[in-house]
């Protein structure tokens, strides 16, 4: 049956160049430089140009943010995912391949919608470029949850729904509702967590313990997986500080951030070692969980949170985290048949729920005493009017909202990738490399040389 | 036979040493701080300096993006070569090797010519920096070409002869013939592709063949070189923008290089799939083709060339690079005698004349009206009165300058390099680490264990 | 007997909780957002404020290299470790770890001290958090002497007492004596290399050897503690100037940096190569003694020593960090009785201990010619009238208080770490993460399929 077969040579391609050239095609009709990246603009009227000071070109501002931020999308989303023993060119070569697709992607949608408002064309700069990357996160957060499960060709498929759904969430969230998400709390984590296991729920495989085996790590594909850990948490301030207001809003969050992180880490350690019954540590909880304080802080980092409260925050992020790796992911996948392969309803969705919420609560706390001016940077609504206990009530809509988006589009979603069509490997082909990649032969000469000596050994006792 | 020996005891101490003493003693006599650096120059007039304010130091308009080519060399190019199975610690240790010495040796050639023009001593800063780094990548180009086949020595002794020359051509092609190149496309990727192309062809190796298997990856390795390739593709955007005027010609060429990269991304999954009979992926054209966007606009980045245009260039270029690997780097070996280790022609050569093409042509479609007063940022020739057609004209004959002292080059330092003096490794020891390092002794026991199962499992065989 | 258990099921969960509930309760009682970052200060004086121009905010100067050096702290430092074959988990892991504490400690404890001075409350933002990065690299180098030996809560104890040592001395030096060590050649190298040197001695395992056998790397494992060595080689630029005055002292210390370490591989290489009797390339020496160059310069860095004078120095450090490794590192451990796994002595004490001695010798050669205005940046009490010989007598003084200091508090503290309390691995244990960690059960399916292997064979030769 050509359906059931996994062999990529023509439905790749085909995908590949006919995405590529839409792509192409809306580009060269509705793209152009923004104004800090076109030279007409920018040099026309020089001398009335609040820009014609080269500092105050936004790239000075957000460039080193955005370059953190694509090492997190390409390194940290990817490295993460080498944990398998025997899917590492997947988890590496099938992230590159989505992100790079769904950053062009991203940059329409999200552009369009924004150019419904400012009217006229799409506009690209190192801004739009963030929020590409942004937008890819939460489509490599659902990855996540089908890691193993699924082909190249289903992946972009999703991708191209979920790029959709993220950019009329998110304009529901920031434009509609005026809702503040800086670092994605609901936009991404919640988002493309609950996106992603609405989509594994639909693509339940009753007999995936034929390839259970493969599913678990080996020594060194842990510690690859460690690159990807740290440098997610590494530049986690850079990520939920990279589209704040410029100054001491960015600032603050990239300290917040990076305050949360640091307790979050000492509770994963904490509960790892807790919940083992020899006291061992788990990597899966060090690669996974100690992050989740960086998910948490999505939506408050730029708030005046203080370092005190944003330490709790990564605390209890961290515990609920480890529990919920512990505890919840079998009940998820034996009781609701969710098949969750990195556990990203532990790092992505409780997080960004907990972080949707401290937001909500911490903008309900918002004075013109702890703000100053800079009330206007974070809570614009808040400085002309609004009252606090508004904002906070569309900040907890948003997370309904996008909890609503997600499961619903998750669950069409799914269904149009059940389809028989995209080459998705079978039960006993899950979680291995070989369906889609030309491995080398060898590994090492350990095993020929095992023999060699084998055959010695055995001459040896047969005298 | 000494001359036959492997043996750095001396060769490699002797080299180092010499070549350290003598760029130590010609710094002393030759450099000096550049203005934004140096403290005296700075403070001296202060209150009309337009330096005073600090913000303007260029440090931080170009520290970022040194940063990040600096990962690209050494991370990078470094990692990128770890792929074959027994040369790891070469790869990444002689690109540390080489590059270390390069970019202090670029400095001082690389300086000596501005200073031509300037009079005075060699001023370094920022900029320095970026240039001396951006010579060293044309050398482990060269490097690619040669890899696993010359000892240490050999590479230092062509890095010598190899910036030397880079720095001619560069000063050629930018302060006499005008030309734009400020992402490296003729002065980095044609100059250093088909330099070492021409050396490892003078070096070709009849019996390479005995080492073959040696020359191949395994399934570690191959992810350790994807380390390298997503950091070159990651900050590939700040590799072509980090010495364009400041401003929105920085912001650009960002911005197209993203793009054009993202493009070049789907096209080689696309053709690597397809060149394959079972539609398999192959992690040679992942780990190279990928890049070749970035190759591709290192001319016409900084152009108004347009995300659209940017993304036609990647995607073509990424094409030919797979197409390359597939069909034409075994034609070279076997009929032309070029034994190129990584393909640098596939990935440097190649896309590294279609950026030439390509900034000629968008060099010639430059008008006023699309560049505004930004026009004598990227073209101030054309801004003082040259017609486009002359800037076109320059791009295209700076290409053929660039190949003609590249193959000239190539050819008198390939048959310096065949001189038997640097101990270069027998055809049998070619890809293999062993030769000019100390290697631990067991792979994690692996052998070990195999071999005491062995025992096991014959004894109890034997009852 | 349980004080022999290395059972962290409650030790590592109680510490790492009442730890952080600690920090939390201390930095919600003493720490408020600093100008550039908390809202309401920034904003409230608008008009009269020199921040008032965005761009002057302190972020944009330091974040980019602090995100450097916080990926030095967590990359650098912990994959630099992962060379040991089976002590990969512990070195990233407990790295990790103990990184996540010290640094909210270090913040607290440094703010301490800086408030007695200014009065008020703990101000954190970018500066505090390269301050706590850099207390925390101390901490990280004493870990490298214990490295394999010791229980994470043994490790977390000793950073309670280190950062609290490390916070007086740097106060000692730079607010008592006024002494200038901007890379921390004193504060930071010299001061964790002795303070780790003497609680390795004060913890000496005579029986060590029973896990010689561990104490080695593997081909993979030197692979990956490359990307440590290369992340600390490319940022040290970073690391240090991340705290100098802005503008050219910023600058400068990048460069010198940049060229020291060029010069140290050189060095590096060489005498690597001359003293094995093979002229064979130590691992060892190359992910090691190629960064002593930036640990020379961490006092003098910033001062106009020049790139000439900084190469002299880098390359001199490389040679000392070579040669000690070969012949200081074995007589250490037989005579001295100090374990030193990583060779701290070699990386961080003699060249710490140099670039005090040479930053003493730079700033007695100041003068107001050199550094123009600028040095007031540097020398802050030279321009206000105190003589050179004055401020080079405070920086060789500093030196001294620094090694008294360390030595002492590592005596102290290494006897508080010998009490039976913590769970510390028994001599066989050492060196082995299968003690605190959950350790995946196959290697790649390697040994199993060499066991199938060898019963094809043993099976055929009983045909």
């Amino acid at each position: 049956m050509a359906n059931t077969s996994t062999n990529m040579r023509l439905r790749l391609p085909i995908t590949c160049i006919v995405l590529e050239v839409i792509l192409i095609i809306l580009f060269g009709v509705a793209v152009e430089y923004d104004h800090d990246a076109g030279g007409q603009d920018l040099h026309k009227n020089h001398s009335h140009d609040p820009h014609d000071h080269v500092y105050e070109n936004s790239f000075y501002y957000r460039y080193p943010s955005f370059q953190d931020v694509h090492v997190m999308i390409f390194i940290g989303f990817g490295f993460l995912m080498t944990f398998l023993q025997r899917y590492g060119f997947s988890s590496v070569g099938f992230n590159f391949l989505i992100a790079a697709f769904s950053l062009q992607w991203a940059t329409l949608m999200q552009g369009f919608l924004h150019s419904l408002e400012t009217g006229g064309k799409i506009h690209v700069g190192v801004d739009s470029m963030i929020n590409a990357d942004f937008c890819t996160g939460a489509v490599l957060i659902s990855f996540g949850a089908l890691l193993g499960k699924t082909s190249p060709v289903q992946m972009l498929t999703m991708a191209i729904f979920e790029v959709a759904l993220f950019a009329v969430n998110e304009f529901i969230l920031l434009n509609v509702l005026h809702a503040k998400d800086a670092g994605g709390s609901m936009t991404i984590h919640t988002f493309g967590a609950y996106f992603g296991l609405m989509v594994t729920r639909v693509l339940y495989r009753p007999n995936l313990d034929k390839s259970d085996h493969k599913k678990t790590s080996v020594y060194h594909s842990d510690i690859f997986a460690m690159i990807g850990t740290l440098y997610l948490w590494m530049f986690w301030p850079s990520f939920n500080s990279a589209i704040t207001e410029y100054g001491d809003a960015q600032h603050r969050t990239a300290l917040n951030t990076y305050f949360s992180l640091a307790a979050c880490t000492l509770s994963t350690y904490a509960f790892s070692a807790l919940v083992n019954s020899e006291g061992k540590l788990d990597m899966v909880h060090i690669q996974n969980a100690a992050l989740a304080g960086g998910v948490a802080l999505g939506t408050a980092g730029e708030m005046m949170i203080t370092p005190f409260g944003s330490m709790i925050v990564g605390f209890s992020a961290g515990a609920i985290s480890v529990l919920g790796y512990k505890y919840l992911t079998p009940f998820l996948e034996s009781k609701l048949k969710i098949q969750d392969t990195c556990g990203i309803h532990n790092l992505h969705g409780m997080p960004g729920i907990l972080g949707a919420v401290v937001g909500a609560i911490t903008s309900f706390a918002a004075t013109k005493e702890h703000y100053g001016d800079g009330l206007k940077d974070v809570f614009p609504k808040v400085m002309s009017g609004t009252p606090v206990s508004t904002q906070a009530g569309m900040q907890a809509l948003s997370l309904l909202v996008t909890l609503g988006i997600a499961l619903l589009g998750g669950l069409i979603v799914g269904f149009i990738l059940k389809l028989p069509i995209y080459g998705s490997p079978s039960d006993s082909q899950c979680f291995e490399d070989d369906v889609y990649w030309e491995i080398p032969k060898e590994e090492d000469g350990c095993q020929e040389m095992a023999a060699v000596k084998a055959v010695e050994e055995a001459e040896k006792l047969n005298g």
